[in-house]
């Protein structure tokens, strides 16, 4: 579970919330809410987002970005030290011996890659196999971000077109004082909605979003090494010192092998 | 036909017309017609994309984003299909026997593949040929999302420059308070439009284009790739393998040889 | 003389006008007229520009802007036509007899090229003196362009300058009711003069030269083809192919050859 | 310790209190202070930033912009001096000679790049060794640079924010005239607050940064290149001339050598 | 000295102070001053400019901005005119008879060409040094247009933030009439100093400061292309040919040999 997003995304609101009642009390909290402002703000912003896109997009993207938040950082070194010991074992002991171990792995594609070394495969196939599978994530992961950054922009414009149409009917209303103060709810809430949904939600899970993919694809890729490294024969202490160029160097302490 | 794109732009301006109806009651829709607003910045956005490009291209750029959004989303296995089991065929019978099934395939381009090997095209003929089709299409898509990228940067800001100008006229006859509302009303209902048609029409329909261009030449590529490996005397079954691998792993699940 | 490009000026300011005369009739349009809104807007974007690229260069792009918008679109198809009937002539006939027909076309490069085969100068050197007038005329087309962007860029922010000028001289004279009017006057005139010098004129001239830009260098480069091809003595059917291969398939439909 | 940057910001908000007290007198100073604006600027920006990166990326920025500035500057001619000066006296005497030299080497990157050397390590071990640091450390620099930016970003987008959350609980108590001012100075408050900290902290620092790093790097290409070429058996005046190629012509004027 | 640069600079400012005489009189300018909305403008400007770059950088900047500035136009046929004329006397007489000459030509980088010729310098040694300054060239010029964009983006935005600066102030003594007229003044008077300094000066100076590099770049890679020319031992005609290509085909015409 990626806390940090969380608290991010919870304690933005909050301090605003705080903010808002140091100003006015809690009385305040009160002005902020507006259900025709939502409407135009979030259903503008999703409509414009699912002419550019396909709905089955839009429908995955939500599923991809909920996966990525709540997914664990995987630690490479982790990862790396996994590979080393299933390697030391199977070079005693035998390709055999570390089946079970392999099932026991928890990353799926390191998993995978062991599977596809178990079973023979030729190493070019290995290749391809795996580092397709790092093309389409990354496919899969940038238009994520794209739908992010687009729903990042629009929904501001959405705001401001609220605030417009807000403003208009205000003034078409002007001799009735108590429409102002109503008209002009609506006219500044949806900018504010907007405004904050692009700022603490949408832009920001993008940037996100872009984090996650580079931290999975780089273990994907250290993965991808270390397995064409083990169907090389490449000895223990080659394979680590291979993977751990991938990390900078002051993580790199840990030494496994003497472990 | 492109179901989404109709519901996101009917949906869009539904959900803002429902806001409203919400605030101001049904007589509110009323406050936001005017036809000077329309004649401001449709005009005024037509006029200068019409001095950026040439009329023919303006009148074309529609045709497409008509067809392409009417174009059903062509599924790239059941072209693979199509391709695996005519070449089946063509082997264990003979190229004549598949003549007739050419005919009804309703994919223009993979049908005008399979008639280029029928007439016994030589294969760089073939693969020319059939780039260069690529090639234009993809040009005159291109032509086709900056246009309406185009239409989008310059609604808003005829919607703005109108604005201005109905403020000027509201300024110029201070007096007579009457005219204040009408002046203000074409002021900020051009900028509502200019926003309106470009965050839900022009810019997402920009999009849209290039998402239904990519998927296109995707599918276009994987006929390509067919074609050219039917005229080389691949098997059947490495077709399949070679076209599949421009497929997103978790598509390629249907196995079409076994069938 | 391209057409849409003065259909697309003089339309849009119609259409402004047309608005402005429904709204407040003919009287409305008065208003709309300030010299010294004028004088900031276009004075203070020529004086920015003119400081950012030489005064000579801003002559030119005003000379190139004009001799490309009176320019009509050549149509390849009869460049290619030319060249075709000139090769057949001169392989049935002799190099000498087509002497005549060269003065007599009309595009200048191509009759340059033509020139220098009948000169009977090395095919290097002929790629060489075509090829470098293409480089050149895209670099003066391409300054050309940077201008009309540079002023596109710098009429809004001048006119929002203006704006904040009368501002302030409406401010200082709070108390003189009468001033206030002709203080907004300038100060939004000029934002619109700024906003329309950029909208209708500059941003789409700029957009057109680029497209003109292309579609000379694209007729220039069939020619350079075309010529190369007939110093090596490619066979008319041969060259008519190469040429017609930069064009889009549907426009190739013409059989040359065949006349 | 970088001074210009500190002047910069000091100074920088100096001029703007000067400003004001030059306008309203000292007073005027207490009127630019509001809790609950900075709780919303500030507070918007850190949460918006966190959801973006990590905690730890966060933490770790601050720590090395705080190094980076309080870093002096290093002379890369001081770097090539030692370098040419140590490579003499090794060759006269021997490398044994200069082991106490290379621990006083204040620059850590170039005595790590010494000891290698004394520990007789291969120079491709060498290359790669250092040039691993090299990536890693504009990797950090990158990220430091790039996290500036957003903030610089978010920050004056929480101001504008702010603001209109202000204007809303201004609107809302509308008959009380003493809560307009105070509704008003937040909302402008945090909109000044956002500007300033993102135009005097984070956009400047980021380039700062960007400023820095190039520097660093160079220092420790030219490092590099010597430590090959001294490994490699180069004589002292040709490690010099090849290190002096990358410092500008005028500040080559020392002659090291000669010295 | 480069005229259009002081003409467009002084004539900018006059046209706008013509503009505000018309509407306003000769009075009218007063308004137009304010010491510590410069403090507030070009304070901040400069303050951030020092903490994005260097003291050093900032100087120094200036000074290339000046002389830059000050320098004509060089004449690239004047340039190429001179290398041919040299290179014909002292292939008729002998190397040592145009030594007087060299000595006298203004361009000191093609003095300095000439005299590394006849210091019989090797040919790739000239080429490096030649070459090498113009890459610092390059740099020191790409930095000096960084900076003025930066201050071009700054300035506008230190405007900004001195007239939220001046809205606060006239909020908080909303009692006192006098008052607000002069905190708005100076609210404006900001926004409109950083529009003006960024648009009639940081902005269009970059720009100059880009073509001037260019036109220097140019006439440098002249020059280098005829100093090894001349070192390979091209003949007279040989050597005007080649660096004629690097002109527009019309600015080619004057024949230098046949003088």
């Amino acid at each position: 579970m990626d806390i940090t997003t969380v608290i991010g995304i919870i304690g933005g609101i909050s301090l605003i919330g705080v903010a808002v009642i140091i100003s006015s009390g809690l009385a305040g909290l009160k002005l902020f809410w507006s259900f025709s402002s939502v409407l135009i703000t979030m259903g503008g912003t999703f409509a414009a987002t699912m002419v550019n896109y396909s709905f089955h997009q839009l429908v995955e993207v939500f599923a991809i970005a909920g996966k990525v938040i709540k997914q664990k950082d995987e630690n490479p070194l982790g990862i790396i030290d996994t590979i080393v010991r299933l390697t030391k074992k199977a070079r005693t002991q035998s390709m055999l011996a570390i089946e079970q171990d392999v099932k026991e792995i928890s990353n799926s594609f390191l998993r995978h890659g062991f599977s596809l070394i178990l079973a023979n495969v030729e190493i070019e196939i290995i290749r391809t196999e795996l580092e397709t599978e790092i093309t389409f994530l990354q496919e899969r992961h940038k238009i994520g971000q794209e739908i992010f950054v687009t729903m990042g922009t629009f929904s501001p414009a959405f705001g401001m077109l609220g605030t417009i149409m807000g403003l208009i009917m205000m003034l078409a209303k002007l001799e009735d004082q108590s429409v102002i103060a109503s008209g002009m709810a609506v006219a500044l809430l949806t900018t504010l909605y907007g405004a904050m949904a692009a700022n603490l939600f949408f832009l920001p899970v993008a940037g996100k979003l872009k984090r996650k993919n580079d931290d999975e694809v780089l273990i994907k890729e250290i993965i991808i090494e270390g397995i064409i490294s083990i169907k090389k024969g490449d000895i223990p202490s080659i394979i680590e010192s291979k993977l751990k160029a991938y990390l900078p160097p002051k993580t790199r302490v840990r030494n496994i092998i003497s472990k």
